[in-house]
């Protein structure tokens, strides 16, 4: 070959700029920046809308072509986000099963982020080299848990009202809490509650985010230990948990933390008490019959479903935390494998926990904003059952009990405690609320979400009669939660909701025998009987459990980290962080400490030598500051990856314990040379070494 | 408490059932299926659309309500599926380092489905005490690697054409190859590279998927071992294996696949020839300079991105397969690390293996659908380098070599190959094509995509002259590759584009530090400068690579299993598949199997027994054949998950190394009895066991 056949040596050099790597950091981002307000300045400059002849025989011919209906392009208007507009409102999805939280945008209905929490995550460099300090906060003992069932999101709150700053979820499957920082979106802690192997009621926090409460569900010996189920009754019990949370630290204190003994009655969902009913916080059961799986009835066993259902009632859990904080403080708790749990005995004697009979198996207890209204569905009953603050304080302060359990526990006269019951429909669920004076419940027998009015202060906020159905809007299909704007705080916005729907069936091309759920947007902005569907969305990637929306302003997340070497686990500048001119690698005996940067589109150093058996410190930089200028940084064949996201610093380590030649790389595409953006990571043999040695 | 407050008797017997689980069984589905059918007799009821001023007005009001202008009503039209409509087309995108692979609907640009593949997912059961045995297959040497880096998915072919039987996906980080079944859309194989550590080109399949083709990247020593890179050109080589896939077996035949030595140049991606080009590979490199990171020009070092940019030119890899297989078949290949390679000088010598100059630092090399012309982007050239078929079989044919490269490979005179030039802008990356005429070539530093025109049998397809660019369509932001409507095939679709955007800044709100990246949706379906672009996708569950998307009527996938206890990892029933009725649970010795089986919404047995210490072999059998009724199966815990689809059948084996009361149940919200779908694993402690045994 005798000649160049590119002219590329102009742009070459323009983009290239002359071997070194700097020149890159800048650009790209700087070019999408520059579109990006192009782009906004030619929206600004686009015409207003005007619904020509032509326009209008456009949208017709579309909607002919497309099959649409007159409904359909409504919803389609409602929903559509044209390219850069923001959504109003963010949810925040339990995962499930999948062990992560989705943040997801309404009304478009877009999956933003996924945010591992209990599964390692290597997209997000989470458990793959750096992480693994929070995830093994969570390990059961010696045991490593490497997912979660994640089933409750919590906003922290300022006065009731989502404050933006906080996020908590627990894991149902292994009893764990987790705290995400939303400055950042990552996950900062996990807590093991050692009372219990798994948990359900949580995570819900006290108005001010004083507490993050986490309830048990199914009943075990009391700190994890064993106990035959013949003895249930004697050994099983349930509890609810009280973490204390610092907002200043941004971590749950263990250390002023308590539980509560309950009788095990399978606790299921809890909610704090606000406004007029601060300081309760209130539980439900759905296994007050003590009967266990695999229960004995004599000449055989009776399915446990069948078993825990015998009972017309199960017990709503009536606690004052308030209360229990300070028998807390006073000493009042006993240690049960290292944490403090005040014994039921103390929680009657001090007048911390009540009982009242509640409709059978429910699952949702839900307290209206203004804190009067407890909302309890039995899913084996067509009524939700209305529980009034006012009631149950005098019933307390007078002792209008019914009796009391098992365990000696006052049982509040329900006559004396309830305020309505409203018959709804077949499984009614949950219950969220708007701004209306409307209350939503999800029925999931009738794959439905009912809308019905409230009493009391909210009777003057609708048209229609207080404590009555109004309507129901059809959804596909199964219904578990739902949730509601701001919807479980003391101040609804009303506007959107979304039904959790747990099976899609013939909603969405089928992926096999494993279908996404359904998230249903339904428009709740007007009142009476409109309440359309507006949206379906599949979630295919977990089985979310609950929700919140949170108006999306009240996020003030960052889009870089505030210092170049910020280390994101502890908030702060990282000791370790490396600065670019001072990367090296130091070889110390069987320790090789590696200080590298990263910057578009270069790793420095881009060599590593060490010997198979070193133990390899890896302290990595980025230099990066502009928004979206990610790195990751893998090392193949030894199931490293980080997410380096701009300005961030990680330390890994690991035993260089295979040798040969491993190429690291940046696993983010990061710009036009990203592909080159590599080196080596060479690992001489034992052999190979020992061999110069002698010589 | 004297009375029930609750007249839920009629309603519990109703849903209940007497006491039996059985009755639970269909309920819900059936549920499910009627509303549909009733939903869709409602849907073909309604009125066919007319654009009434009411409707007309009511558009105009929430255009202007929601600040969208008239390109945006018509976007929002052509991307909006109502409730239950299916999308036309399925897109398998890589997820990147995540290591999954995603499902995506088009036109709706919803995410279906996240396939778990490279990396444990407990959603899908998949690592979690099933699904172990496949991500064993992908250890290196005994080295666990719990994540990928999924790069490009291919889809099994007959005759150049997508069959949806199969899809294949690479693993850039690991070299190694997944071979997912279209029917239940699940990861059936893993094999790694026994040659390289990691790997980039592939996978891409052979035109009737006779093979799957998976290129190194990272040049290394042959086999995983050590070579200090001083030695860079003696001992550092690339790679292309293909990988025999049986369609019979739905597997990968390890002893029927061999691989090509290559020089140590940096291979990207590749791509198989069809019609006449059929029997061909091609592949690119973006490093001929054979320098290395940390490579020593004497008194320093340059940065790695420099010294492999330092030449105007690279080589495209010319490659007949057919005769390579031959060669293989006669017993030309070599031993390297228990796999059959062919050396360089045996692949000269057959007539194997061709260079052909092409501009600096290519990524993609693609094929037209009638396999004549091979588009490759130089990304450091503003222009695509297309080269004839023809010309190329005529130049091997007749020796017209412009000299050979450093390892003797015969190279092709450039001009003799070169069809044409196109110039489009900056960074051309990768081209599909469409059913038109048209070439889309992705431009990551112009952030546009560039619709230009093919020649030869090509130029009277379009109404454009050929070899010209005709439009630039802007994306947000930095576009790495493109995918069209069947866009790799030989047999387009056209209609749809899917931008694969790498960074989107200020396009959605901010999930903190680490961004999604942005799919957009671009409307190719009109010719000249038309195309819009209609939808913003976020992608924030990886970083997406490389896609294909598929019309959704040509797969077929099962929404139950064909037979209750099927094995999916087998395809085929189970033999350890547990019958109701033989439920069991058998000690023996320190062995504990348990033989259960799960429908709504009972397991049996409801208790199991063990001593700390004891084996357990525990499986379980779904029941159910009512599409969607997946079950979820855990052990607090002990960090078990399973999802049982319906009609499957797993085997989990453990020991019971703690002991203490550990509840398992259902992770998949499955019924109304849902939460009462539970049991209890009573692992009885070694001490009180001896204890008990010493009476």
């Amino acid at each position: 070959m005798t000649r160049s056949p590119f002219a590329t040596t102009a742009l070459t050099l323009a983009i290239f700029g002359g071997f070194t790597a700097s020149l890159f950091v800048e650009s790209p981002a700087a070019f999408a920046q520059d579109s990006g307000k192009k782009k906004r300045r030619a929206t600004q400059e686009a015409k207003p809308l005007e619904m020509t002849p032509a326009l209008t025989e456009e949208i017709k011919q579309i909607a002919l072509a497309r099959g649409l209906k007159a409904e359909d392009l409504a919803a389609a208007l409602k929903t559509y986000l044209p390219s850069g507009k923001f959504d109003d409102y963010i949810i925040f999805s339990s995962g499930g099963h999948s062990g992560q939280v989705f943040m997801i945008g309404v009304p478009s209905m877009r999956l933003l982020r996924s945010i591992a929490v209990f599964t390692p995550e290597p997209w997000q460099g989470y458990g793959y080299g750096f992480g693994e300090e929070i995830l093994r906060e969570g390990n059961f003992g010696g045991k490593e848990l490497l997912w979660g069932d994640t089933h409750h999101p919590s906003l922290s709150e300022t006065a009731g009202q989502y404050d933006g700053q906080f996020l908590f979820i627990g894991d149902k499957a292994n009893a764990r809490i987790a705290v995400i920082d939303l400055r950042d979106m990552e996950t900062k802690q996990i807590v093991k509650n050692p009372l219990s192997v798994s948990d359900h009621g949580g995570a819900f926090v006290t108005p001010n985010t004083e507490y993050v409460i986490e309830g048990g569900q199914y009943a075990a010996p009391l700190g994890t230990s064993y106990a035959d189920s013949k003895d249930y009754q004697a050994d099983y019990r349930g509890m609810v948990t009280l973490w204390k949370f610092d907002r200043k630290t941004g971590r749950i204190d263990q250390s002023k933390s308590f539980a509560l003994e309950l009788p095990p009655y399978f606790q299921d969902l809890f909610d704090a008490g606000k406004n007029v009913s601060e300081g309760l916080i209130f539980g439900n059961s759905f296994c007050v019959e003590s009967v266990t799986p695999g229960f004995d009835v004599g000449g055989g066993t009776i399915p446990f479903e069948a078993g825990c259902s015998q009972r017309d009632m199960d017990y709503l859990h009536i606690i004052d935390w308030k209360m229990a904080e300070q028998v807390f403080a006073k000493g009042g708790a006993e240690q049960v494998n290292g944490f403090s749990v005040i014994p039921i005995e103390t929680s009657i004697k001090e007048g911390i926990l009540h009982l009242a009979p509640e409709p059978k198996s429910p699952h949702g207890v839900d307290v209206t904003p203004n804190g009067e209204y407890m909302v309890v569905s039995g899913k084996l009953d067509p009524h939700v059952t209305v529980y009034s603050n006012t009631k149950i304080r005098d019933a307390i302060a007078n002792k209008k009990f019914s009796g009391s359990d098992a365990y000696g526990i006052p049982v509040l006269d329900f006559d004396a405690v309830m305020e309505k019951q409203v018959e709804l429909g077949l499984g009614p669920l949950h219950t969220q609320f708007d701004d209306k004076g409307y209350a939503y419940t999800s029925l999931f027998l009738d794959s439905a979400v009912a809308r019905w009015t409230l009493g009391g202060e909210y009777a003057d906020k609708h048209p229609e009669e207080a404590w009555k159905l109004v309507t129901k809007t059809p959804v596909q299909y199964n219904i578990g939660h739902l949730v509601c704007a701001e919807g479980d705080s003391a101040s609804p916005d009303g506007g959107y909701l979304v039904a959790m729907n747990k099976w899609s069936l013939d909603r969405f091309f089928p992926t096999g025998p494993l279908l996404p759920q359904n998230f249903q947007l339904i428009d709740i902005g007007a009142t009476g009987t409109t309440m359309p569907v507006l949206y379906d969305m599949p979630i295919g990637v977990g089985e979310p459990h609950y929700a919140q929306m949170i108006k999306a302003d009240k996020l003030q997340p960052w889009t870089v980290y505030p210092a170049i070497g910020w280390n994101p686990h502890t908030q702060s500048p990282d000791p370790n962080a490396v600065k670019t001119g001072e990367e090296r690698v130091v070889h110390s005996g069987k320790t090789v400490e590696v200080y590298m940067t990263a910057v578009r589109s270069h790793f420095a150093p881009e060599k590593v030598t060490c010997n198979e058996g070193d133990e390899i410190v890896w302290h990595i930089t980025s230099q990066e500051q502009s928004m979206d200028a990610t790195h990751g940084f893998c090392i193949g064949g030894y199931n490293i990856n980080l997410s380096l996201e701009p300005g961030e610093s990680a330390t890994l380590r690991f035993k260089a314990d295979r040798s040969g030649v491993f190429p690291f790389y940046c696993t983010e595409f990061c710009s036009a040379l990203h592909l080159e953006m590599m080196g080596y990571l060479e690992v001489a043999p034992a052999a190979k070494v020992a061999e110069a040695a002698s010589k």
